[in-house]
């Protein structure tokens, strides 16, 4: 079995991905936010205002799904992040996510801002990299769910609830217009190699 | 002496290349997948669905190049992965093949998409680091070999054996359509070497 | 909170840090100079003519910020870079900045050169990454300025303080054509996040 | 004084770059060159075939300035690069030359293979990364020699005796088309920087 960041301690483990993420100039600034569940009515999520290419096991908030209210902090200076909503509806919707992970890069907000302005997904290329994301097609049609950027993130995270309440994505990622994207998985592993894979598809299709 | 990958222990040292390609985005989620000769009739190859940043020696699966069945695994979790035919057919093409490597990469995925739907093969652009492939010649014309990607990964082993058994191949490297490059040399520090010498000749490509 | 660079002794911050942008190859050459407010009227700056990647302690120079003299060296072979002028211009105008950097990028020389002769700004791209430059705004409209470069560095300084004087800046950083980024905030890594927010700006913006 | 190369045995600062050139791509396969004077008489270069990240400090051979003859080597089966003479060509021409470099990156060749057939030079952006080069001037007009490529590196190394023998470049570099860059200096660190600032160059230009 790999040395995957599921053996850590998860906060220790949400620390490595940070700075990796950051290495690669996916973290910029503060941006981005990493969480990983918890238990099953909470999960603990990146502090406001953390550069992640710095960060330690005390930069964290612990959540609660429901309401998204803080429950606890790694470190009495850690604060909430505004963008915990999105992590919230994304534990909310799917009882089998164990972490999520929101990275800003270059690639991704160029392909989000050339979507037409009505979209509301983008197609991925149908490439070997799909598989990735278990898409095992000979001729992949697959999307990539496309929501508009707004100042008021819980309304942001609404529009998720409400549009992957109906029906659930195919693909485990979401793209924020000008923004970036959030992507979930099972295992912390799970999400992380996800992340890898969108972003690869999403370079891919800045380039074409 | 260089203190290349082969003075190591096989598969430490596959995990080491792996560990090197993911830093470079080559392998990106769990893609791609590492082989080296264990004897003339069989090889180590990285387990399927392998983060390969993650990597270790407990992660590979031991093959009959023959037959292409699992014949032993480095730790019991391991499971064969469906890419294995493809070693399979290099390995028997190439009895001199002491390393198989195999990467996803966003320029030589471009670079094969972009190709006309008849083609089956690229040329290679005329420069000098031809030379990492022991073309040594004043006005090269090359060719990388280009293969139709499908569900199947048996049969494009079997279109590749065909191919290369009918007339081997100049250049000791292949391309699969929307997929990626798979790469062989006499040992693992020059099948390596080749790896980067076409992903630069690809990179060259994709920017022309 | 995060092991950011501002607990540090400030110059083996500012050592962390060139080594970090050079390795970005945002300080190729002796390209590129970073400095820490030492009190109220003076600054450790970078000395001149130094690699980024192999800087020392020794290798700063402590200048007075009116009147641009030095004042004190690291080591004795240290000497004050001419581009000291323009961080004595940001300390004069900012009186909460607490450090300046200075880096020169591809990206951001390609878009300065692509402005129109007669721009004295750049208008960035209305994403959300605006937000690590506390921009909070729906449909943000942000300028950064733009000067013109000339051998005469303290020329450039003088053009700085006279239009920010005037009017201090939104965004505090700006842009010298064929040139690069300088970038201030009230402590190091303040500074340090505006640099990756401005630079994935620019980049951006290079790819529109 | 920074921690530069120049401080280090030279065989194991050529180490050190050739690790760090090999990290960026800048020396992929076995491709590229360096070395570093001995004496008046010799210097010291990397052997033939040896991939550069790789290296240790047997893997290099001396070498006669005059004549181009193999002196001696730091390991028995250490052999001399074919593009030595190039080499040979710089130390002979420049008697303050301390170091020469010589990679291969996608940029450099890019531009090598947009210049006209008939063109012997490219003509460098005029932005402040020149100033690495030591060119302080206005609106700087710089010419960076190129070369034609041929199996017969003495040819290549008798051209550029032949034209810098009768004029001496202003930049102290040359590009062999669809090859890289040769780049010397008076100590390794200097050449290592202007590597840095040639490359950026090219790399601007790749994108114009």
């Amino acid at each position: 079995m790999p040395d995957t960041f599921d053996v850590m301690e998860p906060r220790a483990a949400l620390v490595a991905v940070a700075r990796d993420f950051h290495a690669r100039g996916w973290m910029a600034g503060t941006s981005g936010n990493l969480s990983v569940r918890h238990d099953a009515d909470s999960f603990w999520i990146t502090a406001s205002g953390c550069p992640k290419g710095r960060l330690n096991e005390g930069d964290f908030v612990r959540v609660a799904i429901q309401g998204c209210a803080e429950l606890e902090r790694s470190a009495p200076q850690s604060r909430l992040s505004a963008e915990s909503s999105i992590h919230c509806a994304v534990y909310q919707l799917f009882a089998t996510a164990g972490a999520c992970l929101h990275v800003h890069t270059v690639d991704a907000t160029l392909v989000s801002q050339r979507a037409p302005a009505a979209a509301t997904c983008l197609t991925l290329p149908p490439i070997e990299m799909l598989k990735g994301l278990d898409i095992w097609e000979q001729h992949p049609q697959v999307e990539l769910a496309l929501f508009e950027n707004t100042l008021e993130v819980p309304r942001i995270a609404s529009a998720i609830q409400q549009r992957f309440g109906a029906q659930p994505p195919r693909v485990p990622a979401l793209l924020i217009r000008g923004h970036g994207v959030t992507v979930w998985g099972e295992t912390l592993q799970q999400a992380y190699n996800r992340v890898e894979v969108i972003e690869f598809l999403l370079s891919y299709l800045a380039r074409t």
